[in-house]
């Protein structure tokens, strides 16, 4: 066997240990500040993409999803599934990975776990929200549900937004105590707190994670009075939101794209034709964001193909020149590409 | 950095490297035909698949598309490209790989190249409709387009159909030659011929395997008269197409699944409600495939997501217990699953 793999067959591959050397190398503050950067960007340019609801594969369990997209010069896509059970399972609920093409040609570029990159780009994305949202001035968030994504939310906030003070809350105390423990050398003051209504005391920023498939009510209309700010991003599939409707109704609401939170966000319950408003429209200056300070705007984030874009090609342009990735023999390359049985025939 | 993966990270990756071993080590003729019976047994089982058209992102040179679909047990998707103009520029006008997971977890099991293993799987799919819907006896197949494709799909009907003839022609005389080369050995009785004319002669089963993206007539009406079998195999996006319509009007029609075709075969041509049957009824029993020696019967084949499927789960099966996969460290897995900030702080 005298095959050796051509370097065109080579695609770079971020491993799971290779991402988390790439965040260190950088600092998890920055990478959260350059990928919400990175997020605004294209935002600005939402036009330019090629967009589409994700594809899903639903059973009784959980969800297995495609995202792809592409601005006409790189194509990106994220394999995603979303099991709330794996946990008690010891398994993660949201594994990922992504793969960044070259769309002239349609060769791979790069392949990369996501399960962490989703969950910085998870926080990057309600970063850039809150950023654009929030009232001015805004140093308090509660953050409600304390599970593997709650951690990056805080830190996000901090880094991006200037937040100070993170009050926690979860139906299990335990993972209080587990997002607390995380958060303790991160120059956050951390605030733990027993019930949704003593969470969301004195926050002007409310951020809201849970996991359940089912229709929830995490929150009710007679937590908060006005001028906060939401963040749902929990609710991610048809048939799971987090938010009573009579606060969805008394919110400004932005979503990220309207065909997907449609049938996966939290204005599942609200009439066809509630107002939303496309958040790359608030960032490209075509619309305002809030426009008082007693309104209470409400980001419905389901989580969006063009988030994992950006990811994918921050990454992408940050591993050049760096050990942080393999090569990957993926790609049959045969001298003469139309001689691909030739190449079979000689590698026996 | 003390970071080890543990187990449950690891997704075994067939390289194309380990792809072609793998093929040898079963021997092609045999792979060949364990890839017709795999498509056969999941045709056969066909209404238990969530099916999707495949989801594509096109530009002016080509299209990058995602093939998923799930069986209730597994879930499978594979990426692929079609870029006609690559081969010009020395590169393979298809690339692909594929991922299976399972549906309980949503966990990946195994990644794999799939340019090799699409170019197999596609060359199976011909020999199973060929198998259902040729006349009996056929021993004589012309291969118009002497591509990439073309020994794959020869040798499969050599394996599957018990072809003994393969008529050769292709615009571009170099690929007829580099086809009969690589045939040379495989016991075909291998003749070239000059013109579309010549190739048909005496052939009772027609396969095409073109590459050009517009509306092609590669086959005209008076080319063949009755009693054959055509696989066009080579129309397999919007505006590709293979054959001059009357033909089609006069064939007995077989596609895979409808609403794919309908957008990208020789179908493309007709009305919205000419007749087709897909064919996994007649694989099923439901419903007959040939009805008459003098009926021309066409195989419009433009690749659905099962057939990845049917050969990602042969190779999933095949891999066991040898040396043909690397473990790939592509999913994050902290010891606790909600604990995924806590695995990257201590991966400092």
């Amino acid at each position: 066997m005298t095959f050796e793999p051509s370097k065109l067959a080579m695609v770079p591959f971020v491993s799971v240990e290779n991402m988390l050397k790439l965040v260190h190398h950088i600092g998890i503050e920055n990478v959260l500040c350059d990928l919400a950067q990175a997020i605004e960007e294209d935002f600005k340019r939402w036009e330019l993409f090629d967009k589409t609801p994700r594809v899903g594969s639903h059973s009784n369990v959980g969800v297995m999803e495609l995202m792809p997209t592409s601005d006409g010069k790189l194509y990106g896509f994220k394999y995603v599934n979303g099991h709330p059970k794996n946990a008690k399972e010891g398994l993660q609920t949201v594994t990922a990975f992504g793969l960044l093409a070259e769309v002239y040609s349609g060769y791979p570029v790069m392949l990369s776990e996501m399960t962490v990159l989703t969950a910085l780009r998870t926080a990057a994305m309600s970063a850039v929200a809150t950023k654009a949202l929030a009232p001015k001035g805004a140093k308090t968030m509660a953050m409600i549900g304390n599970g593997a994504q709650s951690e990056f939310q805080c830190v996000a906030m901090k880094a991006y937004c200037g937040i100070e003070t993170v009050r926690l809350y979860d139906i299990d105390s335990a993972a209080t105590v587990k997002c607390a423990g995380n958060l303790a050398r991160t120059g956050l003051r951390i605030e733990t707190c027993s019930s949704i209504e003593d969470v969301v005391e004195g926050a002007q920023i409310i951020t809201t994670a849970t996991a359940d498939k089912d229709k929830q009510q995490i929150l009710t209309d007679n937590h908060f009075g006005t001028g906060v700010h939401i963040n749902a991003i929990g609710g991610d599939c048809p048939g799971k939101t987090e938010l009573h409707r009579d606060i969805v109704s008394r919110s400004t609401v932005f979503v990220e794209y309207l065909p997907q939170t449609r049938i996966e966000g939290e204005i599942q319950q609200m009439a066809e034709d509630h107002p939303v408003t496309e958040l790359w429209e608030v960032l490209a200056g075509k619309t305002e964001g809030r426009t008082s300070l007693n309104e209470v705007t409400l980001f419905d984030g389901v989580g969006f193909a063009i988030e994992d874009f950006s990811a994918l090609r921050y990454v992408h342009a940050k591993i050049k020149g760096t050990p942080f990735f393999d090569d990957l023999d993926m790609i049959a390359d045969p001298d003469d590409p139309r001689d691909l049985f030739g190449m079979l025939q000689r590698a026996r």
